[in-house]
């Protein structure tokens, strides 16, 4: 028997994508920037269900609206009910590539209207993903990578490697967008992705995309079960404006430290970090009457505090 | 103020160890190789508490029993109350790195007595452990890396870089053996330190070390937490010799592969694959009338199954 082309393997893995987690829904839309990835997913979008490409034009590199405008004609052509161009204006808060996501994804939500939307990633962008997580070393939150669903964004080809998009472009002769960004070694993901992995894949003997994306996929599961845990937990208690030290003390590590972290962010604490987290933990495991912990916050002209009082946690804040 | 010497420092972490994790212990064994953790280890805990060193000489390389006896003279010199060499015969079970393991520690089990013994595995030991684990992509069990506390054998260095050891060792005129070993780039564990590391601290601008080893220390705590968990679960079920699919099917993913996992080993399967227990799981969360499931064991002439009868998984062996 042949082997399936790179088209029909997309295109199963599309439509057995929409039967496991979209059921009933009868349109849907892709985020297509022109590139390889995103133009091989709204081909086999396309061929299972009517399908809106929305193709988002940052307006950051000079004929960025030519590139639209070519994305949104092959979208038609491959059978698109509808496409459309969307022009933002990217800020500057968090760095370019923030700005540029959070402009995005701000763009694709309101464009949508009710539907799902689409998105290319694939496993190699997973891979890359646990591999600049490891850099954070917070855990399994930093390395658990992108999630398959994440209403109302959803990511089909998670499991499916990179090559077969592009086999996928070539056998329909889609000529995609080759973003100068993806090979510019500025930026940490494109070095992650042609020095680290081919080195890994050298020493570890291969393999290596797969075991990563295989990894964020466990280490998502435990983190859900584990979130789960500490929210029953939290449920659990009588008030969440104050909690109990021994109702924590008794808790393995790993679920108080959820449970903190959930209480801290239920009090109006942002941007926690783990150092923060395993301060205010200190506050139960480790006390000796040391004072409140500055926690983050988005909180304007005030600093937010945990701090331990009379066998509680409890938060306060102070002007800054 | 001075910063504290490297002896000082590994002092200070030795003893706070011991009161943490091994209070009321009198005295101690720790593992020497020669190398410059395990020296400068020695150093340190000679310094804390009466100290057995002792040497394993595997036989394995030309003058391996002046190595050992060098060691021995050196450990005498720190202070160490007896310093044994300890001749072993490597096997050849599992490849020549996991042969040398299984001798080592077993001659080191035999020879500690009742004492625990401390090991000079490092941060960046840590860091490469966790490494390793990603290319086998098993979720966090597989990059959770070394515990600090696994009894008998204990790890004081999981938080301090190799470079504080060997600054140690010249702050104390300590030659160490330099093992030609650690320099063998067919080695992965060397070409992981020489190469890998090297230009993930370049690409994702430093402190990867470090966060590979709070990784792993996150992970441990959450494997904990999920392994309890399952057994509570495990635990709270009528009868371990089944398990009823519906008490299953409720749990969140990651404690119902752990419950599977667990009921599978106490039921005498050996050498579990992910991809097994995903067999398995299936004939809880996708069950179309499949047949049994072959997992590893440790049984001669039989072959071990697991399958779903009557709304309950159950084991079942067949002769090969």
């Amino acid at each position: 028997m042949d082997r399936p082309s790179a088209v029909a393997t997309l295109r199963a893995t599309v439509a057995g994508f929409a039967t496991d987690f979209l059921p009933g829904v009868t349109s849907w839309c892709v985020a297509l920037s022109g590139g390889p990835d995103s133009l091989a997913l709204t081909a086999a979008a396309a061929a299972a269900l009517p399908t809106t490409a929305l193709i988002v034009d940052h307006g950051l590199q000079a004929g960025s609206d030519e590139i639209a405008e070519v994305a949104r004609r092959q979208a038609h052509d491959l059978g698109c009910v509808d496409a459309r161009v969307l022009r933002v204006t990217v800020g500057a808060s968090g760095g370019p590539e923030a700005a540029a996501r959070t402009a995005r994804y701000a763009a694709l939500g309101a464009a949508r209207g009710v539907a799902p939307v689409l998105l290319a990633h694939t496993l190699d962008d997973q891979a890359e993903t646990v591999l600049l997580g490891l850099g954070r070393g917070s855990g399994a939150r930093s390395i658990a990578g992108m999630r398959a669903c994440d209403p109302p964004w959803y990511r089909p080809l998670l499991g499916v490697r990179r090559g077969i998009t592009h086999d996928a472009c070539a056998e329909l002769a889609l000529t995609a967008w080759d973003d100068p960004h993806n090979h510019d070694a500025r930026f940490t993901r494109v070095r992650l992705r042609t020095e680290v992995l081919p080195l890994l894949e050298d020493v570890l003997g291969g393999g290596v995309a797969e075991a990563l994306a295989r990894t964020a996929a466990a280490l998502r599961e435990d983190t859900d079960a584990l979130d789960g845990v500490a929210e029953t937990v939290l449920g659990d208690t009588e008030s969440t404006e104050t909690v109990a030290v021994t109702a924590l003390a008794e808790l393995p590590t790993a679920v108080r430290r959820r449970v903190i972290r959930r209480w801290l962010l239920g009090g109006g604490a942002a941007n926690l970090t783990d150092k923060q987290i395993r301060a205010v933990d200190a506050l139960v495991t480790a006390w000796h009457g040391q004072g409140g912990v500055a926690v983050g916050s988005d909180l304007r002209q005030q600093r937010l505090f945990a701090a331990r009082r009379d066998g509680r946690l409890t938060m306060y804040t102070q002007p800054v």
